[in-house]
């Protein structure tokens, strides 16, 4: 379906020094510079049809080299996924490598000429088509193909209005911009306020270094946005197993919508475990950012592990992996409340998650989808949001791309902004 | 400890064109070249003070380079766990990085002087010095720091007797190298009647490709051994939950004292379903060597999801991350079966096993280390089997440096090995 053929491919180690202000700072990681190893995939097409892709890390990870047809890449996590996940989300126009390009491929008469949006192009496809992007094997014994297929053959009632209502309202949205572990209480009292303001209903806190920080904190934002409103807490692994219900006792009475990440995100059976102490507390568990597979996710769903399930568009190595989790959250009945921030994760996971609403799980209960403020500005589609909803993105693609100013500013250690400040630490 | 400082390290893509004549072929990999990704460290010392390290991959995993001060691994499998291996490992004669630097470090009166091998420096080490160098983080709900010091404590008891005992007879070993899926039957034959003669006792057989093959299979080396020795089957991966049910079914028959890697190395639920379905046939779930943590062996012993638990020297990223799984191993009372073969693996996890035995299991019931007789010619300090069982190294370090001449040999694609293959490969 690809009208041209792959000529080049380039990375480019693109870093924001968000760590100078405290943004995205939490428990395990107190010093991001939130980066992107940036891939541009350049083909001979003679509409001069270009791809991007995206994998978010935390700033040193990004040490990416692409040098002498020598693939190399030494991610922050495991860099595999995250190659696959550039490789995979390098879709704009068409150009789908790994996932998408089945996806684009599988669809006959649109294909590479889309000009849709990637959720609009999910939402177009037959179930049958669909399905025949998904790698159902090790998932069989908990979701089969039949019953993927009646997932998405009774997703198809009532599309049509799911569609029209999201491209009125929006995806309900949530923030996490106004609680960063690094910022004082003053300025987690203005930022509060100023998204009260702004029409901001769910606010999210990190968590997990100190219990006597974290009771304040947490008593300042409820007071602040009072007891209807909802407030989720977030410890980024920070804890065993033991110690995760001990600390989430403590902090019950401020009424936490879910605990997030609250032990290593290869337990399992651990997050089971906290699940089953928290839940008379009416407190869920809410994991998936650093979940690699469908695999993971399919323990997940089947121990019980979690009541909020956080797909991530860059962990998992594909849109195509990405189906397989939604469907069997739609089987196992968990709401997805997907995992946003870093570097273009907003952007690239609305299409996800809209998509999801539309096809899959057709309900809006239980469900938001993570919104942070910030970097939007670097990107050429950024996010749209309305009353605190995620507005369908209306660009072809997977809204990816970033400017070409921006990439040149902060590559690493050559761009402008890095030049400035690793001089300014030397004097 | 260490008297050097790191002055210098390179990275040697190293690869053995073992796919030529189908050795290491199963149902999963069917035409690997057994390579790795090997480091030498040096140091300022004036001994002369040396580092060795090694990652076992398939040959295309293997693309590593260390330019321009840029760490960049591209790994078969998850690089991050790799790099930490290879770093984790690069000890002899006292350079100890990572994990063993951590051991080193902790044992006064010794470091980096010390000419023993890695197992009699652990056995050597008290339980105080042994859990310092142990990360209980996400494991406390298995195994806490109290348990397994008493652990160590029980284990002290009868230690030189056992490391006499290991002295004279070694630990026991099976082999795989009679049965890769790529051989003939009649290659098979022959070789396990080699086995025989040379006084081996216990067989595995590569499994999972086809079912009627399987049986042949089985059924040619179970005539041939007889029905007392110890025959064992590896799926390595291949099959779905249920699927891995269905097939041991059928193979049963042959009694096989184990079914390794039956599912995805990522689903403990999963192996501990087929653990459940096959427990009335007397045969276990042996599985591990794909496990890249501590968090995913709790697991599988929680959940218990096997009967034979196989430690990687490679997978797992250090010494010090092998001794708290082997410490979990004793607590479940799962015995530890280790995965060997490839690139040093033989000549790395004899190390683990002896010292398992002589200061942690103190049993040898049920517990064998795996043997594969290739490319130990072209390690300096190669195993010694004798009657089927692994003597104790006596050269000082990890047992980990190869030939310089090997290395030289097998560089890829540079060295006089793989130029021929590839000038071969054009004409």
């Amino acid at each position: 379906m690809v009208g041209g053929r792959v000529t080049a491919l380039s990375v480019h180690d693109v870093r924001f020094p968000t760590s100078l202000a405290g943004h995205g700072s939490d428990a395990m990681h107190t010093d991001p510079d939130y980066s992107a190893a940036y891939v541009i995939i350049e083909t001979d097409a003679k509409d001069g049809l270009k791809g991007y892709g995206i994998t978010f890390t935390l700033g040193k990870g990004t040490e990416v080299d692409w040098s002498r047809e020598r693939r190399c890449a030494f991610g922050y996590s495991s860099c595999f996924e995250c190659l696959m996940g550039l490789v995979g989300q390098a879709g704009r126009k068409g150009v789908r490598r790994d996932g998408e390009r089945n996806i684009a491929r599988k669809e006959p008469g649109k294909g590479r000429d889309s000009k849709d949006p990637l959720w609009k192009l999910l939402v177009d496809m037959d179930p049958k088509q669909l399905i025949s992007c998904i790698d159902f094997r090790y998932i069989t014994d908990a979701l089969t193909e039949e019953e993927a297929y009646e997932i998405l053959q009774k997703g198809s009632i009532g599309k049509k209005e799911r569609e029209e209502q999201m491209l009125e309202y929006g995806y309900p949205a949530y923030t996490t911009s106004c609680a960063w572990l690094g910022y004082s209480d003053q300025q987690l009292k203005k930022l509060c306020n100023e998204a009260l303001k702004e029409g901001w209903t769910r606010f999210k806190v990190k968590v997990g270094a100190d219990l006597e920080d974290d009771i304040r904190r947490c008593r300042v934002i409820r007071d602040i946005i009072g007891p209807e409103k909802i407030l989720m807490v977030d410890a980024n692994q920070r804890w065993d197993v033991p110690e995760a219900i001990e600390w989430m006792l403590k902090l019950a009475e401020f009424k936490p919508l879910w605990i997030e990440e609250p032990t290593s995100p290869d337990d399992v059976l651990g997050h089971a475990t906290i699940s089953k102490a928290l839940a008379p507390l009416g407190i869920g568990v809410a994991t998936g950012e650093q979940c690699q597979n469908r695999v993971i996710f399919k323990q997940l769903l089947q121990a019980e592990a979690l009541q909020f399930l956080q797909i991530d568009s860059c962990r998992l190595g594909s849109v195509n992996e990405n189906l397989s989790v939604l469907l069997m959250a739609k089987k196992f009945q968990i709401p997805v409340c997907p995992h946003a921030g870093g570097v273009g994760l907003c952007e690239l996971v609305q299409h996800l998650i809209i998509f999801d609403y539309i096809s899959i799980s057709g309900s809006l209960e239980n469900r938001i989808c993570e919104y942070v403020d910030h970097l939007h500005e670097h990107f050429k589609y950024p996010v749209v949001i309305k009353k605190a909803s995620y507005m369908p993105p209306k660009d072809a693609g997977y809204s990816t791309e970033m400017k070409e100013e921006s990439v040149k500013k902060h590559q690493f250690p050559g761009g402008e902004v890095w030049q400035k400040l690793l001089a300014a630490q030397q004097n």
